[in-house]
């Protein structure tokens, strides 16, 4: 077999075999592939796409590239959650333990924000202490004894994928759906789930931008996943404003603390944050089989909010990882980033749009996220919103505030974040923030 | 500007600016823009193609990576020809000669084979003593001293397509127009000619495959040439046997010589050999304003075969290269291979077609040509055709020979060659051999 005329073969819209894509993939991980003819058949795939049949078998090379932890041990359908990704998109700090006080075990394995978008490990990171690389036994461990773990990619998980990311995200090969889906659900599968909720975020400040290519993503996954005889639910959502009002590592931690106590997420700006948080718990627990409809799931993840055994849950995870739950406990005594800067309209009217891409490249120079992968993060760093799509503004009136050490970047960012608010003169029509329910009936409006 | 964004300007469809590509190829050249990037941008423009101003920035950029001859100083208008290359295509060792011997200058780089093609440099090289590297200074004083000079693509011309051509090779991206287009043209501009004729080859066994592909080629390439003011005149021409009869570097020696000669090309398997030869040669004794049209050029041509003058100047190139003048005069004392055998056929009725591609590639096999760039040549294997298309055959009759002194290969190839043959009862339609013109007024049929 011959790397060119696999790449020729793709390149003409032809079908790969199992032992081609073995070749390919098992070449390129071991270094007889090399990077340049893996970054042509990229590309190659990029304009010619897969078949169902190779999206299946691609996945499958990816995730057994690497370890596929076994947690058949741990009593439990055990369930886990994917998001594509977003601006202000805390929902596994919440959803993790409160689908895990139902009784439904959450394995979970992060990736790290990169671009405008923020990540689960740079979050729970910014608790202090918190260690997110616990080995493969420490992992069964944790997830035995609490019923969740959270860590990050370990070097034995889908090390294909891992490799081929960082060639797409430097080669423009990075928006293609059979791409995104196998190494998404290489990932996943590895993790030891035996089922899996998604969430495909559509809207500016999204990795899909049309609702038409959320879609396609979404049914994409959900045929991997049942194709592995996981049963998979997808859900397309709005990200066409930041999701509930921080933006920035501690910063949403902050705010998932106050809504897992309560203190927020009723009618204030983390509402929509907790819509979509108990949506997605909601159909966790039914595929956990803890209640008999996602509508009952979600009932019972309102149940475990009130009662507060979410957030025991969250801090009993923060101390099993090494984290010091005082801090949680104590939020007021996190070190103060040196500026807080009020971010005002001068208009009159209504929050029309949030660009939720702006923002995160707002909070990308305030300190609170990377451009690249060894860029470091200040976890103080950040922007809360205090305005929301459809909120009435006055002249004068604060829409955010911006939080940062780098006293230099303050006055731009102010003007980025303050731009990134569209003020229109009429009140908008509320938009739904659950766009469709995908799974293996097909595709359907949520209700 | 950055390398990923301009990769995805070219997967989106749109066309780069020229300091875009600056950026691009200077970058690729001085090792800033690494191979798995830049094939990721290839394999993009594979798909995506390039817009006429595109092709004419991406060769200006490519023949100014390096060094541009001035022959300025050499009185007369200096012509060269190029051709995509084909089994059994020793045109340039004739055409060279003949057009000078018209008194038209020929300053010619040239190639190495690869793949089941031959190069013009490796059948120069066949001949004892003959360099093909020259420097720059050698390469004027010898064609300022006879007329013409045949020389390989040294260091110092178009760098960045030396390295992107190796690139494509491996990477499946090799047949692309505009890239086709870019690579050919930077090197003959770089050459210091006024003028350039092309013969774009058709059919199996060549570069383009299908007429329309080869005529679209044929039209870049004389935009290009035009547009940096050297008047270009591109044929399509068949390339659906083998030209002439020899295949293999000494043998295409060989076969040139007694063409020049004169003791073959009349109505022997050479006869196509001569027939393009001389079309070539007129235009180029037309464009080196030697005739007043390709016809009469093609007169001029046929007298200095004729008078043996073409055969004189060959002499004089191989003297002042450094090759051993009495190796052509005595072609009977080159070493002989190990091996000769007849390929007989077992059929009866007439040649209907010859598969250049299986005789390219069992000329690589016996030692004719190389698999990868490192691969060693024996100048004496190869293949002789007896028989050409259109020919009546008989059972037992012999189709050609093989030399080699690889004789484990030999069975295998005999019967590669032998299947390459098509027997067919009928005598085939004669096809005609020049297809097409192609000029700044368009494409025209070949009369």
């Amino acid at each position: 077999m011959n790397v060119v005329e696999l790449i020729r073969k793709k390149r003409d819209g032809e079908a790969l075999t199992e032992a081609e894509f073995r070749f390919l993939i098992s070449g390129y991980v071991d270094g007889h592939v090399p990077e340049y003819q893996m970054s042509a058949f990229l590309m190659a795939c990029f304009f010619r796409g897969m078949t169902k049949e190779e999206i299946l078998t691609f996945t499958k090379l990816m995730l057994f590239s690497g370890e596929v932890v076994d947690l058949s041990e741990i009593p439990g359908i055990k369930v886990d959650k994917h998001s594509t990704g977003g601006v202000g998109d805390k929902v596994s700090l919440l959803l993790a333990p409160i689908v895990a006080a139902c009784g439904v075990p959450v394995p979970m394995i992060s990736g790290r924000g990169l671009g405008h978008t923020g990540g689960t490990l740079d979050k729970l990171e910014s608790i202090p202490g918190f260690r997110t690389n616990l080995s493969v036994a420490e992992y069964k461990k944790v997830i035995n004894d609490i019923g969740l773990v959270m860590i990050g990619q370990t070097k034995e998980i889908a090390p294909a994928d891992k490799k081929m990311y960082a060639l797409r995200d430097v080669t423009a090969t990075v928006e293609c759906i059979p791409l995104i889906a196998g190494s998404i659900m290489s990932k996943k599968l590895a993790e030891g789930i035996d089922a899996l909720v998604l969430d495909v975020k559509t809207g500016r400040g999204a990795f899909m931008q049309t609702e038409e290519k959320a879609i396609e993503l979404a049914q994409t996954l959900v045929e991997i996943g049942n194709g592995f005889g996981k049963q998979t639910i997808g859900f397309v959502t709005d990200m066409n404003q930041p999701l509930g009002s921080a933006i920035g590592n501690w910063l949403e931690v902050v705010e998932s603390v106050e809504c897992l106590r309560r203190n927020r997420g009723n009618n204030d700006e983390s509402k929509d944050l907790m819509d979509v948080t108990l949506l997605l718990s909601g159909a966790m627990v039914f595929l956990g089989k803890k209640a008999k409809s996602i509508h009952e799931g979600i009932e019972r993840c309102r149940e475990v909010v009130s009662s507060k055994k979410a957030y025991q849950k969250f801090l009993q995870l923060v101390h099993m990882q090494g984290g010091d739950a005082s801090s949680i406990e104590n939020l007021e005594k996190y070190p103060i980033p040196v500026l807080s800067l009020d971010v005002k309209t001068s208009e009159k009217g209504f929050v029309g749009a949030i660009d939720s891409l702006e923002l995160g490249l707002a909070g990308i120079a305030l300190g609170a996220g990377r451009q690249r992968i060894d860029d470091t993060i200040d976890p103080k760093a950040g922007i809360v919103l205090r305005k929301k799509v459809g909120d009435r503004v006055e002249p004068g009136e604060i829409l955010a505030i911006l939080y940062t050490d780098r006293d230099q970047e303050a006055s731009a960012a102010r003007d980025r974040i303050s731009k990134a608010f569209k003020i229109v003169s009429n009140k908008p029509t509320p938009q739904p923030l659950i766009k469709y329910i995908v799974d293996r009936e097909g595709v359907k409006a949520w209700r």
